[in-house]
Order: structure tokens, then C-alpha cells, then sequence
């Protein structure tokens, strides 16, 4: 398969970008073929100082980069030379079965969505990403590409996070939880009821109800569905809570003596290894008709070497076929119980503590 | 004054919460005065054994129960005789000055705002928590009493938790952020948008901008504004993941030879205390036409003790008296600036990655 790789992606770009692409290749087919997309004189010195490899390296030139803080729409349409806006446009044109970034999250998104467009009954895709806990991983969809979620995006960012969770994480009927401010049904807001209903009247899937904040790592569900605005919180507040307590960690044991302080390193570097994102590699636009990966800002060449074959992983699972065989045959009891009735956003409908007794 | 507290509140009732009380008595002045609220003939006796004791402590009969996971409002209204109940007719009534409980948080803010009232000009009360994090506390409004915000709600939440902040916390001039999913102006939904029109607004507001989830550990901020399901999330996400690392951490330690796991038990157990709600006894309910906190369900009589004590503190700082000043002055730009208009739920003012292009 082609997959293409935004190589001025990210902070760590595009060293880390081609190294990963290179460890990748090591470990695919010798069909594959791996396409970096960047400024040809940046990217070509640095293929050629690397000596081995197995899989084929293209290099397609873009030179224009989109930065991190850039506006996304307006910098696309400003950059049509960009890497962001090459690899979306490769895909569009059947020249690579899988893209991944590590650049300006938004641009990504919109570029994709853009050209890409939705796999057949999917009406919005959505970001998924794996968090690594103690209970074992847990896929959490929408984190960003759709903060004004109706029932039914949510409803297929079930089906489809739960598809996802089968095929590559290996999570035998996964269990579905929707984020909620209480495990009781009559807890959330109108959004949340309605979207309860949907995936209850879906007998395929086992789905365990509301979920809190604090259930993500308590290993009581393997999918966590949201809307793209409390995702994207629970996905930062999470990487910001981690980097704050193992720097206060850090902090205490900088005070104890030297010699305690270096024999607990070990313990915390296994920890942080443990429930390291980098090993998932990046995160799935999940909808998209083909297969998108976006990484994180901060990624490694580790972590894009990973994406690489996360990619491959989820193409060769078919996965996205997968996605549009289920929606099909849930369609027609779904569609009737949504309706796409507008929601009212009136205070009287989103009473924290409601009860049944309304 | 006079401080009432719900004796059969949370999972460690009556025995942490009559031992907090008694603590707390020994710390308050000959004039205050402490209300039990509960079955007497179970606390009585417990107040009897206990000996030392300087504030007075009275317990008034309420002989029904509120379970931590009865439906809120459907529980008070058949259980007029429950200790919540009879705690909102005591600040009714004007026979308690505080009110304290760590029961059904539900139903607490539900029988709270119905006896207490809100203080003029507030148009929703907030719950507003304390997170201790290495850079100092961050004071996060709202966390579950409101989940159908407008921006006038999230305006004045800011407010109040910035007045809180100020005196309670020695904060000077709190720096206030807006949770978002992106620092930029343009990022964010139609609800974050106008918040933001209306918190530049105002000149005396230390407003420094968007916030993400990360931020909130990263010191950018004292107080953090959000709307109550999201604000939920991020409480319990917090506890869940710190429970869940500090889990893995021991997990982790278990595998390591037993004497450098006992070395490293008191570091843990000092950051366990640096970072412990506990710490701050509840959360405040700012708005109300009173004082009113709602503690944990874990919360043991030290968490009991420094509720009260907070309370009192609040109380006597008057916070609810400069809250009115604050938004009777700066009614009358804001109410211009807010006008109220329904939020409109549409896709189309939802991208999450929208820019001013549009």
C-alpha cells in the first residue's frame, strides 16, 4: 500500500519525521511504498545520509508549510503548496491509501474532510484516540472534529470507535459508555439523553450506559463516546494532569536524597513507557472515506513509525468496510428513532440533577 | 454565626462528619454556634462520648435519609424529614448563617437553589472547586450545577469565582480563563465566543483569554470558567486519573524490591497531601442567597472540619456582598453586551476548527 507522511509535521519535524518513516519501512512489504511530502530539499539529504531500507522512500515535493498556530481554512487556501494540502489532495486522487500528519491539527481535519470526504452513512467523522490505562486501553471518540454534535454523530462515533477497538486493539465485543455527569440514566443534558436511546435501540451493541470522568480508568468500558468539545478537554486536561504530577513527583524526590531519587527513575521511566501514546502512534479521523491519521504536535520518530503501521494495520483490516456494512444495516431503526429533531438549548432542558420525576 | 451541617452526608456518615464538627469546634470562636442535621437519637449519642469541645453544638432532628444515588428532586419532595431537606428550610428561615453537606450533591443543589434563592443579579448559582496543582490553586466554576450555560451564566461565573478566588485564596487579581478546545480567539463553539465578547468587556476583568485542558496545570491561569457538564468531566476525569496513575505507580513499585518501595511510600503520601482537595473542604455553591458548600462523598472529618472552616471565612469576608457590587456596576454594559439571543445548534456555527476566514 502507499502511505504518504506529511514530513514537516509537528515540532520535531522533518528529522524525526524521516527517521520514523525509515524505521517503518524496515518493517513493511516490499510493495509498500512510503511517500514523504515536504520541501524535496530538505527531506532529500536526509533520506540519503540514512542508509538502509527496505520499503521505497518517494519524495513529492511541497514547499510551503503550514505552521501550528496558523488559522487552518485560511492557510489552506493561501498554501496550496503546503504539505498538508498535498497529502489531502494525493488522497483525493487515489495516489496514497493512507496520509498522516503530525501538523496544525485543524488544518488537517479540514483539508481531509475536505477532499477525502465521508465514508457512505457517516454524516461527520470523528477523532479517536487510544488511552493507554491501567484497566487496559480505552478508544475515546470525538476529541476535536466535532464540537456541535447531534445523537446520531454520536451514535456512529460508537459504531465506528467500537469497529476500531475490535480490529486493532484486539477488544473482544468492546464496551460502549457515553460520557455523562452521572452513571444514571436520567443524568446529562438533552444531547446525551437522545443519543442513550439510539445506542440502546441498537441490539448489536453493548453498550453500558452513562459514563463519568473518573470511569475512563477504571476499566468499566473499552469505548468512551463525546462530543469533540469535552474530548478535546478530557484529552489535553489528561496529558496536562500527567506531565503535572510527574513533575511534582520529581519535585519531592528532588528533595529526598540523591542516591533514592536515581533508583526510582527506573520505576517512572517503566510507567511512563507503560501508558506512552507514542506506542498507538496517532490518532484515527475516523469517517473519512480512506484512511487518515493526525499525531500530536510533540511526535517522535518512534511515534511516526508507529503511525505508519497504524496505518497499514487499519487499511489492511478493511475496517472502514466494515464501518459502512454495519451503519447500513442499522440505518433504518436508527434513522427513525433520530428524526434530527433540532435541540433546544433552553435552560429548562439541561438541568444538571434532573430526575424522572419531571 | 451559625453553621449547619447535613450529619448524614457522604460515606463516612455520622461518624466523620460529627468527629469534623467537633474538631472544627474547637477552632471557632465562643459566638459561633454548630447545628447538626440528622436523626438524633444516632448523633446525640456520638456528641455525648466525645468529650473536649468549646463551640456549642445543637442537633436538630431530621430523621430521614437522602441516598447518595436517589433521584434528586423525585427524593425531596417524599422525604420532607431528610437532613438536606431540613438544612435548606434552616438558611430559608434564616436560622443558619452556612449550610454544609456531603450528601446527594444533587439534591443538595437542587433543594439549595430552591429554599436559598439566588443573590441578586445571578442568574444561575455555580459549584466552584478548588484543584490544588504545583503552580498554585486554580479555582474551576462551573462543575455540575448548570448544565445548559449561556454566556451570561459562564460571565458571572467568572465573577464570583474570581471574588472567591481573591478571598479566599490571597489571589491577587485572579487571572481568568475560558476552557476551549484552542488558545486562539477563533477557536471554540458559539457559546465560548460569546462568553469571551462579553468577559473582554469588561475592563476590570483580568480576562488572559481561551484555555485548553492542559492549561489548567500549566499556571496560566487562577481561575478557570466552563459550563457544568464540561466542568463535571474535568473534576472527575481528575480524580479518576489521579487514582489511576497512583495505582500504577504502586503497581509498579510492587515489582521492585520491598525496601525501595517503603522508601518511596512517604514521597507519594507528601504529594498525596500537596495536592489534596481535602484540603479545602468543598466546593461552594457561588450565587446563592447564603452560604452553602458541598463536600465530597468520600470526605473524612478533616474534609468536615475545613468545610466549616471555610465556611466561616466566606461568611465573614462578606463574598456575597462584593459579588452584588460587582454586577450591579457592571450590569449594564454586559446585559447590552449579552442580549440574551438563543444559541443556535447548528452545525454550522460549531466547526471545531473554525478561523475569522469564514
Amino acid at each position: 500500500m502507499r502511505i504518504a507522511i506529511d514530513a514537516m509535521g509537528g515540532d520535531n519535524a522533518p528529522d524525526a519525521i524521516v527517521s520514523g518513516a525509515l524505521e517503518a519501512g524496515q518493517l513493511l512489504d516490499d510493495c509498500d511504498r512510503l511517500i514523504l511530502v515536504g520541501p524535496a530539499k530538505e527531506i532529500e539529504p536526509r533520506i540519503s545520509a540514512a542508509k538502509s531500507k527496505k520499503a521505497s522512500v518517494a519524495v513529492i515535493d511541497a514547499p510551503e508549510v503550514i505552521g501550528m498556530d496558523e488559522p487552518p481554512v485560511e492557510s489552506l487556501r493561501k498554501k496550496v503548496k503546503s504539505s498538508i494540502a498535498v497529502l489531502s489532495k494525493l488522497a483525493k486522487r487515489d495516489q496514497a491509501d493512507a496520509v498522516i500528519s503530525a501538523g496544525n491539527t485543524g488544518a488537517c481535519v479540514a483539508a481531509f474532510q475536505m477532499r477525502m470526504r465521508n465514508l457512505p452513512g457517516v454524516n461527520r467523522p470523528g477523532i479517536a484516540v487510544v488511552f493507554p490505562t491501567f484497566e487496559g486501553p480505552v478508544t475515546i471518540c470525538d476529541v476535536g472534529a466535532n464540537i456541535a454534535c447531534k445523537p446520531i454523530n454520536l451514535y456512529q462515533y460508537a459504531v465506528m470507535a467500537g469497529i476500531y477497538a475490535h480490529h486493532m486493539l484486539a477488544v473482544n465485543n468492546p464496551r460502549v459508555g457515553l460520557m455523562s455527569i452521572g452513571q444514571e440514566d436520567a443524568k446529562g443534558n438533552e444531547m446525551v439523553k437522545r443519543t442513550r436511546d439510539l445506542l440502546k435501540a441498537d441490539s448489536d451493541m453493548n453498550f453500558v450506559g452513562n459514563i463519568e470522568g473518573r470511569d475512563i480508568f477504571k476499566g468499566v468500558c473499552d469505548v468512551a463516546i463525546c462530543d469533540g468539545f469535552v474530548g478535546n478537554v478530557i484529552l489535553k486536561l489528561t496529558e496536562g494532569l500527567v506531565n503535572g504530577l510527574f513533575k511534582a513527583i520529581k519535585h519531592e524526590l528532588m528533595t529526598e536524597k540523591l542516591r533514592l531519587a536515581m533508583k526510582f527513575k527506573p520505576v517512572m521511566t517503566r510507567i511512563y513507557k507503560k501508558y506512552d501514546y507514542n506506542e498507538y502512534g496517532g490518532a484515527l479521523l475516523l469517517g473519512l472515506n480512506g484512511t487518515a491519521l493526525i499525531c500530536h504536535g510533540t511526535s517522535q520518530s518512534r511515534t511516526i513509525k508507529n503511525a505508519i503501521l497504524a496505518a497499514k494495520k487499519f487499511h489492511m483490516a478493511k475496517i472502514n468496510d466494515k464501518i459502512i456494512e454495519y451503519l447500513s444495516k442499522s440505518s433504518s431503526y436508527i434513522v427513525h428513532n433520530s428524526q434530527d429533531k433540532p435541540l433546544k438549548n433552553s435552560q429548562n432542558h439541561g438541568r444538571a440533577f434532573d430526575d424522572k420525576s419531571r
